[in-house]
């Protein structure tokens, strides 16, 4: 293994620049040469590779975002555009890849493998959606970023009489609803892996006006269905002076919190001891305090664990 | 002058608090009793009043929204409405009021100075469209609130290849949009008092495209239109992969900006001092670093300076 | 079990109030009735005790702080303030506690355990010192909130020719310069699991230099030695521009992170539920994504892991 | 007039690279050439100069510190060294500079006009102690990191007994504490403007004890005295449980706030015009919401009014 390479695909998030960062340094550490490709599989297949030095990646622990910049290339899926890819990277002597994000880029990490062609891949979404791993690269910030800002709408909430419902990402995964509802007190959490009644939530809502409570805080997960679709069935059942936030993408961006800079780093680093070692095919992963690898193939048809699911019952008893 | 009261009406805006504290404690060392009034004037005519102490007020100058809670009461509009909020007070030995709002807020305390009842109104609204002073409480808080979002945002931004349209608040004025869209470099700033031209904004787009930019942001006040239909007449010139974000109520909390502390201890002790001076039916401004006094009534039919409209021309000259 | 009571001794964390507020609601849903002690031991032994309603806890997950006031109080290591303290507990009819701190609190809990008062511990204490655990409440936010402060640093340091010395908080634990060293990309981390070479930091330094960096972050953890005194012993070597920054009390307050105000909640369900099943002289702890529970007289005596020691190494590798 | 330069210059402030952003665009706009001088006057002595594009500030704007360093020279004070930097922009036909900095960048960009040199001066210091401007650049971004960290100090001085000092920046004028005294609602503000008197202080401790606080907060201006030598003099009175917190550098560094992002836009905006229309000799300042200008070298001479120092006695009345 002389010459590495890294992209970053999919949905961009916190602490890939941690990530990219160490991948860099440690790789010089080694005496590797390290690659960038920018716009992930999109920007493989277009050959839009260069060189990376240690400057490259000053200062960037910090940053939001990819400085690599990221795609989302669904052409990826097609044999033929990996065998591109793979061209590519040889034309440039790369002998080892690091992939960085979610499950679109763990399918072309894994087709990759089977080509033949040593891959390591390193989970990178803000949805913590990922097998193989306690937490995502991303997902730690995007809940403190998501609690920043419900703080801020609890202080308004507080100020009148009314019901928000707040919309978060995390497609089709509860996370960051779960994680950020027990976080900011929220009366009720709907998110995809539990059914939820209307009738419920409205009566929580009820019981807490009847206890003397002025506000109500629903954290709706995007996979549910969208927040105006959400207020507008509750409204059937009362005025409830309902507003809806949507916090969009404002959920992927801001500098990475302490967890997600050291995970990054952790990640990132490993990649690259495991591509020195001639090993490919795995995706990393974080459990308790070990970081632990994986099959990318096994654990892309694995279903995932949500370990901290026990967390909807706790928030009905303390969130009453 | 024995007792005086307080209430915040209409939206909440950060630095209320502040300005509540020091309305307590500055009457309470000039003498005076203060007491809030909860709910604005639909607590007043309700009769929701209660003695304010320094405790009351302690370690609130840090918190966003109000703690005498606000609400919208279109009926105080109402001279019935008026009088039984006067006789209220007057139940309670109270001879004179002091109101932290927007322009509502104003109208009722004009309303009562015409009745002969003392009133002060400080502007508090984070919209900044209040005649009379250069700014309103809240105004800097909410534009800090509202770069934080889109530093974010730009992250995400700036890893794609997208054009974000970003809804603020504002009602009928721009200067939200005005500042966070100089604060953001942004590249277009949409505000409802300039004309605005699709076919410019799209040639600017075109143009930032061709010398390298990636991505591009678009700043909306709401009082323009919507951020959705924004986008859809922007997307009929072309696919510009345009992502709308609402920053909604978001934009009303938080812990308040240090200049919202500080302009909010200063309106309330002057508003103490007018009232203990025996005057009343002034609504209190900054101008430069000056506190100024002004009739509310003449005040309310003025029309507003936007101070820094230059700012509109400015930001084509340096966001190209 | 009818009566519960809870205490925070020790230095304040964040996330102490929401371990509080879980306690509160998860006792009241559960039929108990939930006390509040002030002042930790001191307030016990005092008698300072009163009945918590679920309002009392109300819009507290986001503060920082204990809202039960904090104390030390070494005289409890003495039997007689132990009984004493316990005659008061049993004059209100408490027949459980909880107590929240680092292991002073812990060597409260193992006492009164030994009693025959049962006692669950809650490790809170940002040092991340306690074993048990893989983490304690108030790392978390403190390392965000060292970070946070980094990065402004790093500013300065960038637009000058700089060292920076950055002691941080931690006792004789080294995790918080070590998680922040990481997460900051310090140039040097200095903890007192490791031994350090004055001569190997002016080596890394020089080394760095000749790369052209301009400037140096060291990140020192204050078991080690006081950040003047390193300096000094620095500057021995060669003027470094030496700046020394102290952060000081700053790191134990603050809004709790995402993670704090989780892990308060799952701390301060299940305390309640290990009360409910009769037992006591437990201390919980969270391993991967599982609450644990162990003896607190056993784990006491441990010596704690420190689970992430290899990020020493890491560092060197990747922030040469 | 067809290139001209820009440096910054003594220490730095949040804000400068707003500056330097819009001088740069607004530059190039009106068809100049602009060059940024790295290292204040040393760098430009030493020629360290280089040709800046539009892409070279892009995504600065919301970054702290100066992208082109900063460096204090005491050497520019020689006119040897004056006459030396001139030759230097003119062997890259630099005919106009704009100097970003504090009193020393001032008598620099006086030296130069007196000289023949155009130049146009920018208040940016976090102290807010230049003549000519209500705000310097930075000063707003400072207090509210002040505020954020005090904020922080006080969730864990409440949490206790005790007395925090505050040691904040500023120079000789006290302007951060005075704002950020007023905006934490410090129980006493120490400035250099203002006689202090211990006896005073401690009767404002005593005086709140007997009311029931448990925690006080000094804000004390460096200007005065350092923090340990404060809290030696007031423990010799009795013993407050003292806590001193040196804020320190992280006061000069984090992202610009809103303000300074628009006052270093428009301070840059305006430099250009003024050096466009031949102008030379002056510096720029905001009063209200009007940009001003000044000639240098009379307003070097000039005492600078504080105009908010009626916060002081403002602060005794509100915050006993």
């Amino acid at each position: 293994m002389k010459r590495i390479a890294v992209l970053t695909s999919g949905g961009d998030a916190p602490g890939m620049n941690a990530a990219i960062r160490a991948i860099v340094r440690k790789g010089i550490y080694d005496g590797l040469e390290v690659y960038g490709i920018n716009y992930g599989y999109a920007g493989m297949v277009a050959g839009d590779i260069h060189r990376l030095t240690v400057d490259d990646v000053g200062d960037t622990i910090a940053r939001g975002g990819t400085v690599l910049y990221s795609a989302r290339y669904p052409e990826f899926s097609n044999v033929e555009g990996q065998q591109k890819g793979i061209e590519q990277l040889k034309k440039f002597g790369i002998d080892g890849l690091i992939v960085i994000g979610g499950d679109g880029s763990y399918r072309g990490g894994a087709a990759l493998s089977k080509l033949g062609f040593p891959t390591i891949a390193i989970p990178g979404t803000i949805d913590n959606d990922i097998p193989g791993t306690e937490y995502t690269l991303g997902f730690d910030t995007a809940i403190n970023t998501v609690l920043d800002s419900v703080d801020k709408i609890r202080d308004t909430a507080t100020s009148h009489v009314r019901t928000f419902v707040i919309e978060v990402m995390g497609r089709n995964a509860g996370d960051i609803a779960l994680w950020t509802g027990i976080g900011s007190g929220a009366e009720s959490i709907v998110i995809p892996e539990m059914n939820f009644s209307m009738d419920e939530i409205v009566k929580e809502i009820e019981d807490g006006r009847r206890r003397g409570k002025k506000h109500t805080i629903i954290m709706l997960a995007e996979g549910v269905m969208n927040g105006n679709e959400f207020a507008e069935k509750l409204q059937e059942y009362k005025n409830y002076h309902t507003r809806v936030t949507v916090l969009g993408h404002v959920q992927r961006g801001g500098s990475p919190s302490a967890r997600d800079r050291v995970l990054g780093s952790l990640f990132g680093y490993n990649a690259v001891q495991l591509l020195k070692e001639g090993k490919g095919g795995l995706c990393i992963g974080i459990s308790g305090s070990q970081v632990v690898f994986n099959d990318i193939i096994e654990t892309l048809e694995r279903k995932r664990d949500v370990p901290y699911l026990s967390l909807y019952q706790i928030n009905k008893e303390i969130s009453f």
